[in-house]
């Protein structure tokens, strides 16, 4: 098992960059804040991944970054966290909101005028907390805090080649997930034991942690996009699809597909081929300096050609990286331009209301076909 | 394996009793927000649980609650939901930000002006996202919406007997968890593999999902209290501690232990026998009628004669519900007095510079000593 680490000089090389990227911006620092479920931008400079709490990297425009924390991960941030400078604050706290009598915290005005900050851009602003933005407002005014998710994409998108290694490791251990799966399955077993055979093999075979909640939707459920497990037990003849994700050294891949026990009829099996027909189309057409909605219209055209185009939800693909599902999206609305380094998700969810069904694979653009992070069984498997 | 259901009615009654605790104050509705990894608001009062997307429930002072939620989860939400009414809003969508052309959504301005609702308790306060407030803000201005997290906990702060028993059983799942861990580990598995082990069996033993997620903390990293696993591998003659928990039907508990493979040196035994102290008379103090800081004086009093004054981090308890952690906490500031039906976790962590660990377990609180909700394997764990 070979364990893929990012070396400090790349999280040194990443502060640079977005200091670059802030040095002609109004702003003096930028905030990047994460949760544990969306822990994508504190990892992403720092390694770190809070739990429990909350948490945000705070890079000023020039000099050091700062990672700040709630009252109880300091020795978890320190063994983690490139960072060096860790600052605790209550504002990260718990959402059981203890007060730790006794403990010592920073706050914001100590925090902003030591390092002069006196307008501040926050990355993850769709997330970012109104309690947590009234007080840096109550010391730098509310017009000087702005959002700043721009500025971190730009650094962001592009993947390097150890983020590339990442991923494709985190596919190789996804494919081992959904391989256990497919050994072990059986009617009557229940989703959530399927997801706990796919979770075990992951996290044996490498997996720090999965890339998202993994699922298993069967018969009624496969109408789900985005599902949770329940205690519905599978069975013959109906469609089961698996969303399997492993995450490595912060970076999520995934694979999605659809399984078939016993018997599948004739239009179930038309309606999954039209899906997986759609993805290997997808991926065909994602090559360097093709504008985004130009795939999304093609595909959604020749779905709608099948005649599934109410079946159609999103898509048919979009980023991945430390999330699993991560800025952009590939839909008939985007306006930009794949380039090289950028990953994605192919995601094709179908859905008519008795049956639907995920087929999703990543890939690395390049300036020919894409690389595909994984290939694993991508028929359709009828068991 | 036993499926846990709580009833309509039950959910029903939720929605009623929030609405008897707003009837006399001065808002026309509550908005319950949750997300991914903080779903407990929208899960006790319509059981569902979102992925990817957050999510909040509308109860208005009379009428119809409303689930609101993002664009991509009508099919799982209505299979989930116990509240009949779901409108799907863009404020809800995933942290890619997808744009759905073609999807049509409800505003704020819409939601509001249908229902009359002028003035707007929030609750998940302390995590509700500046955009979402100024979006609410715009129709209704910023000085009508108020912090509700107070509303909410009257309600839930006590457990029906259905809620208790979800919690016994997620505390029965659990230790079968940290059984499997108990029946596989040997000194060379990594703290991932292990937390696989522990996950895979609960899931296999009717847990719907973890409660959090689960930790192995070795050696160095036994020092942390909140953790994620690494793939360090574990050692003889080390302090590895374990915190697993499972959710049942929404509730999570937990146990924490300790594990030493091979030998345990003295000053490491008398450090464990003190925590393992600590949490029996912790235990031992939670009677209804108590006041929580002279439970938490008393406690680290005893750890503080003991010599350990120092490795207090917090506690020594906190409140436990669809949170494994949640409000009240139990420390030397909480001017609370304990009631029968409230849930707690006793949690005993402690840490010096070079070792740490958990002694955690569930409570319910009666009249006479409290019920456990474990005590398997509650001694020195010596491999």
């Amino acid at each position: 098992m070979k364990e893929f680490i990012i070396s400090k000089k790349e999280f040194a090389d990443r502060i640079q960059r977005l200091q670059s990227v802030i040095a002609n911006e109004n702003v003096d620092a930028v905030l990047v804040f994460s949760t544990e479920s969306e822990p994508a931008g504190v990892r992403y400079f720092s390694d770190y991944w809070s739990s429990f709490e909350s948490t945000a990297v705070l890079v000023p425009k020039t000099g050091d970054p700062i990672l700040l924390i709630g009252p109880e991960s300091m020795t978890f941030a320190s063994s983690r966290s490139k960072i060096k400078k860790i600052i605790k604050m209550k504002d990260f706290r718990e959402s059981s909101q203890p007060d730790y009598p006794g403990t010592t915290l920073m706050n914001w005005k100590e925090l902003l005028n030591d390092l002069n900050i006196k307008k501040i851009g926050v990355s993850g602003w769709y997330m970012f907390p109104h309690v947590i933005f009234n007080n840096i407002a109550n010391v730098i005014g509310k017009g000087n805090i702005l959002e700043a998710d721009d500025f971190v994409r730009k650094v962001t998108l592009k993947k390097s080649e150890t983020e590339l290694n990442c991923l494709r490791e985190a596919a190789r251990i996804s494919e081992l997930g959904f391989k256990a799966i497919l050994e072990n399955i059986k009617p009557g077993m229940t989703e959530a034991q399927l997801v706990g055979v796919a979770t075990g093999s992951m996290m044996a075979n490498g997996a720090e942690a999965t890339g998202y909640p993994v699922w298993c939707c069967s018969g009624p459920n496969s109408t789900q996009a985005i599902s949770r497990p329940t205690h519905r037990k599978v069975k013959e003849g109906e469609i089961i699809h698996f969303s399997v994700g492993a995450k490595v050294a912060g970076y999520s891949a995934s694979i999605g597909r659809p399984v078939v026990l016993g018997k599948c009829d004739k239009e179930m099996l038309r309606f999954l081929q039209t899906g997986l027909d759609a993805e290997n189309m997808t991926i065909d057409l994602m090559v360097a300096g093709t504008r985004a909605s130009d795939i999304a219209k093609k595909v959604h055209g020749f779905i709608g050609e099948k005649g599934y185009k109410d079946t159609i939800l999103y898509g048919p693909a979009h980023g991945c990286g430390q999330m699993e599902c991560e800025f952009p999206f590939i839909e008939s609305s985007s306006d930009f331009v794949l380039d090289t380094g950028m990953v994605f998700m192919v995601d094709i969810f179908l859905a008519k209301p008795t049956m639907g069904f995920r087929w999703e694979d990543g890939v690395i653009i390049t300036n020919n076909k894409a690389e595909e992070l994984s290939n694993f069984k991508r028929k359709i498997n009828i068991l």
